[in-house]
Formats: C-alpha cells, sequence, structure tokens
C-alpha cells in the first residue's frame, strides 16, 4: 500500500523520525529513566518499540492504558500518573500479578480507593504550580505517612510542570523548573523513597531534579513543541486529499477537520500554505503569502500532510497509525510524495476509558 | 446501573430532551423534510429514534458514515454532503443494492470518480459563502451538464450556509441566510432537480428556502448553540468524577479532557462554576463568581456533568453514549443527581473513516 492508496484521513508515521526522537532522548534518559507517556501515542505497537530500545517502564493517564498495556506484556513498571477513585480494575491488574501498578494519590479518598482495591504501591503527586492534581508540597509528608498507614508501599513523588513545558522563553523555562522541582524535592525530603518522576519533552534537558522523565510528545512531537526549537522532529502528520479548490477566493480543501485534528493548540500547519480555518471534515488553506493561487500548484486529488498543532487528542480521533520508512515528503511545498510505501501500521489500541 | 457506577468520563444522554428536541423540529420539518445530519452524532442507535419519527433519509460526513447507516438498514435515502475522490466504496454500496446513495459533486475530478466508482445520483454542491466545498454558482448549470453526460442522475443542489448558523444575531443570521440561499436558487434554476437541501439548526426556522433541512446538532444540542436562545435544549453531557480539590487554590479537577473533549469551539461549561482550563484528561474548575470555595460543595468523589462547547467532535472521541430517560441533573449546581438510571447505551458506531 502507498500513501496514495490510504484511504483519507490518516495517520502517517514517520518511522526514521520517530527513531531518530526515541535516539535523542535515550542518549539523556537511558533505560528506565525515561517513563515514556502512553498518553500521547495511545498505541502498544510504538509502546513495543520504546520497550526494545531499553524503555520498559511507562506512565499512564487513563486506566484503559494500564489495561492494554498489560494486556499487551508491557506491564513490567506502570504508572498511573493520574487520580482515581475506582481503582478496582487496578487491583484486578495487580492480583492478577499482570502488571506492576503504581497510582499518583494526593488525597485521603486517593489513598483509600487505592487501598482498598488492593492497588499496592502509589506515589504521592505533588502540585509544584500547575492548577491541577497533586497535593500541596507541605502535605504530601503527611499523606504518605497516611498510605504507609493504610498498607501501601510509598515509592516516591511525582510533580509535573505542565505550566513550563510550553513556554516559548528557554530562559524562563529553566527557571520556572528550578522553581517547581525546589517544591517537589522539599515534598520528597518528607516523603522519602526512590523515585521523583517528572518533567516533560518542553524540560527534557531543563529539569535535572528528577530521577525519571515523563515525557511523551517527543516521540512523534507537534507544532506547538517544533516551536521551542527542540532537537526532535516531527514524525506524525494526518494525510488528506486536496477534494475541492476554488479558484475565484482562492483556497482548496482537504479531508481533515475537527473529527481528525485535536483542536485545542489551534490550528494545523500545511507545509507551503496558509491555514484559514476547520471545520468537521474540512481544512481550508491557500498559498502561502506572496504566492499568487495561480502560481500554487495544489490541485484537486492532490495528498497533502496536515500536522496537527497537538498530537496527544488526535491521536485519539483515529483507529491507526500507518507507518512510513523516511521522512513524510519534502516539507518544501503543500503535497507530499504519494508513492511513499506504508511498512507497518500501529493500531491506536489504547483508546477511550 | 446508575450514574454513579459508570466509569467516567463518560458521554450521558437526556432522552427526554432528545425526544422534545426531535419533537419540535419535527413539527416544522415532518418526514422527509428532515434529513438529520448522521455526522453530529455518529450513532445508528440514535439514527433508528429518528428514523422511527419519520425521519428515514439521512445525511453523512464520511464514506464510513454511509457504509455503517446502509449496514444498520437506513439505507432509504444516503446523502454523502462532501466531496470524495476514492468513491468505490459508494459504487460497492450501490451495486450490491445496499443503499439508495446520492453524493455531492462540487468539480469534474469528482463528476468523474462519481461516475467511474458507479454511483449513479448527485447533488450539484453550491458555494453559499462559506470557504469551503461546493462551486461557484454560476458554474453549477454546467457541472450538472458535464453529470448528466457522465451517466449521473442530478437529484438538484445543495449549498450549507455554515458562515451563517452560529451568528450570534438573530436578524444578521436572517438576512445572511436569504443573501446564501438566493445563490443557491440561482445555481438550482440552472440545474433542476427536485432537490434543494441545506440549512442546519442555527438557521432551522429561518430557511425557508429549502426542501430539505441538513441538521444534526438539535439532537442534542451543545453549549455554543445553545447560547442562540434556539428551542431545543442541551441533551448531551460529558459525565466526570471530581479527583481532585485544592482548598488553597480554590478549585477542584474533573476527568474529563481534550481526549473526551471537542476543544474547538473552546471550553465546555460547569453547571454552578467557572471553569479554568481544560488538558488531556482534566478539567480544572472553581466557584462561580461571588462564591467563596469554602462555600461551594464539590468534593473529592463527586459526579459532575460537563456540557460541550461542539457536541460533534466530542462524540467522535467516545465509544458509547449512556441514554438516561430524564434531564442530566438540575443544572443548578456542579454535582448531578448519581442515583439516575442508564436505561440504553448507544454505541458510537460510525467513528473513523
Amino acid at each position: 500500500v502507498r500513501l496514495a492508496d490510504l484511504p483519507t484521513p490518516a495517520l502517517v508515521v514517520d518511522h526514521e523520525g520517530f527513531r531518530a526522537n526515541v535516539a535523542t532522548m535515550g542518549d539523556r534518559w537511558p533505560g528506565a529513566a525515561l517513563r515514556p507517556h502512553v498518553k500521547a501515542f495511545k498505541s502498544t505497537a510504538l509502546a513495543h518499540q520504546l520497550a526494545a530500545s531499553g524503555h520498559t517502564g511507562f506512565c499512564c493517564a487513563t486506566i484503559r492504558e494500564v489495561e492494554g498495556m498489560a494486556a499487551a506484556g508491557l506491564g513490567a513498571d506502570l504508572l498511573l500518573a493520574n487520580e482515581v477513585l475506582d481503582a478496582g480494575r487496578l487491583g484486578a491488574l495487580v492480583r492478577a500479578d499482570a502488571a506492576r501498578v503504581t497510582v499518583a494519590v494526593d488525597s485521603p479518598e486517593t489513598i483509600a480507593a487505592a487501598a482498598a482495591a488492593g492497588v499496592r504501591e502509589v506515589l504521592i503527586d505533588v502540585n509544584v504550580g500547575l492548577p491541577r492534581c497533586g497535593c500541596d508540597p507541605g502535605d504530601a509528608g503527611r499523606l504518605a505517612d497516611e498510605a504507609r498507614a493504610a498498607g501501601l508501599t510509598v515509592r516516591g513523588v511525582m510533580g509535573y510542570e505542565g505550566h513550563v513545558v510550553g513556554l516559548a522563553d528557554r530562559a524562563a523555562r529553566t527557571d520556572q523548573t528550578a522553581t517547581a522541582m525546589a517544591l517537589l524535592g522539599e515534598a520528597h525530603a518528607a516523603v522519602g523513597g526512590d523515585v521523583v518522576s517528572g518533567g516533560g519533552t518542553g524540560t527534557w534537558d531543563l529539569n535535572t531534579w528528577i530521577t525519571e522523565l515523563q515525557a511523551g510528545s517527543f516521540t512523534l512531537l507537534d507544532t506547538a513543541y517544533d516551536e521551542l526549537g527542540l532537537p526532535f522532529r516531527p514524525a506524525l502528520c494526518v494525510l488528506g486529499t486536496v477534494i475541492s479548490t476554488n479558484a475565484t477566493a482562492g483556497y482548496a480543501v482537504a479531508d481533515v477537520g475537527l473529527k481528525s485534528l485535536g483542536m485545542d493548540h489551534g490550528n494545523p500547519l500545511v507545509d507551503g500554505a496558509t491555514v484559514w480555518f476547520c471545520s468537521d471534515e474540512h481544512t481550508t488553506f491557500g498559498p502561502p503569502r506572496g504566492t499568487a493561487y495561480g502560481d500554487w500548484p495544489v490541485r484537486v486529488g492532490d495528498r497533502v500532510a496536515v500536522w496537527p498543532a497537538h498530537i496527544d487528542p488526535t491521536i485519539a480521533l483515529h483507529a491507526q497509525l500507518s507507518v512510513i520508512d523516511g521522512p513524510i515528503g519534502p516539507r518544501t511545498g503543500a503535497t507530499i510524495d504519494p508513492t511513499a510505501e506504508v511498512v507497518d501500521t500501529w493500531p491506536v489500541d489504547l483508546r477511550n476509558w
């Protein structure tokens, strides 16, 4: 099957780019020091490739992700980096010895839920500045005591500097990572344990305080992270077909829209083009600034690469990833090489909850 | 199963609201005059209920939707209101007599694709002001001739005033609908045929020029459409669980995020609360303006209704709809009645492409 033959819209992975991204990350965070975040890609086939590179511990955001990873034989060390109250399905995995499961807790309620369900290991989740889950740093020691009193093993702490990872200014990113990790360090001193888990793709080389990095986006990247100038390359596009053009108004329409693109980070990019807007199943795009429509070589039937602004929710909208060996087109124009062979298909098998 | 027992996040349908919405719409657009747009809900179970109310012709946005509707026995009159070049799967349905299939065309290429694939019926898609698919009105007659010369039956025209349906000002919506439909009328005069298809939930009572209304959002509505003051009620929420609270900063976190909410129309609403932001699996929300956190009765473990800004891409992220008989909570506070019984489950079986 060539890219020309794929029904569109379709997710396409540049395997060369993926491998390069994993190698770059693995040089800094080898083996278990990297705990890849499954939420970014939701595919056990992709996760198997990370495990083959030595990264055998994973981070999950949902119970379904934990269950799917365990079922795929990737349950050596699964951290559910999120709070849950319905921990029964996690306890079932532990009892069946299907996976080593550690869950984040940040309250008496989540500690009680983990203990009641038969989960044995937890991390104390610490708020390091992102207004989301995580206890106040000053409460971490008390919660750790409470967890231990409930029979749980406290492996350490986690704290995600999600308010920092996307900052455009590297100096600000550096400073604020230090501030956030000082809070995590304070909590760790009170909690104990071997694990200090945190970080993300945007702070991968700035966060020197953690024992393991929770990053996922680096694998395939997206246009939002690409703006930070990181040494990872976008390796995932939504392949589309140009289904309509309008010479009068000067635009083209591809069959890639809100249903195949996560839109929370804004519009996607199309190389050699200006994106006008997206609707349910369409992206309307025109020539780049300075190019007349008549000089713009986009025609009905062309295949185009639409680069998502945020890979995580984009992948969650699709059933599979189609893998090609090399780069996705030359990135010098809107259209791509339709003769590229699809060498593998990776199911997106960790969707839903 | 009660709402308290559903794993979250979960889509919940207020069946009473759905039935009321369908009844209101059916009074104005009875039987085949309403061609419900499947893209809004992607569920053949929901479509069966519309068919039982006499609306047996449907509008689809993807080939997968057409195939799924045909397989569910709902193929009496399916319009793919979108341009396709890979029409082979549609032709296969026609040859197998699995459905009556009509496809939108707006170019020589899409006409040729339909004819080559064995699709027999088309509508000429006309651009009435939204920069997306559709030919210039002045080209419609020529394209109809071309389609007929290729052996296709031209049933008429379609033109979607998508740039108008969401306008907040009703007078502007009325005026611009008239302008758009004048263009469609001009095209129809040149094309001929019985069908003039268009409109949407936002122009349901303003568009008096069409023979059939293509509306889908009215079934379950969303917060964006609800701002227009239409006589339809929001009947779909994402049920979430409060998994964390922070008394220091004054917020709560529900397990509903970008992965379970279409975000192109912005943040969701939570009744009796102010939404701060969404991340992959979380919505952070605080008390409404004027209420102190200490007076706000949201606790870890509570179930909350998160109302999506746009139902179409929200539903596309889920595997099923859980149906309750009555309204989703009193809409007077953030929390809902956890004892409400789930009376039915409708698979979202028309996802992907």
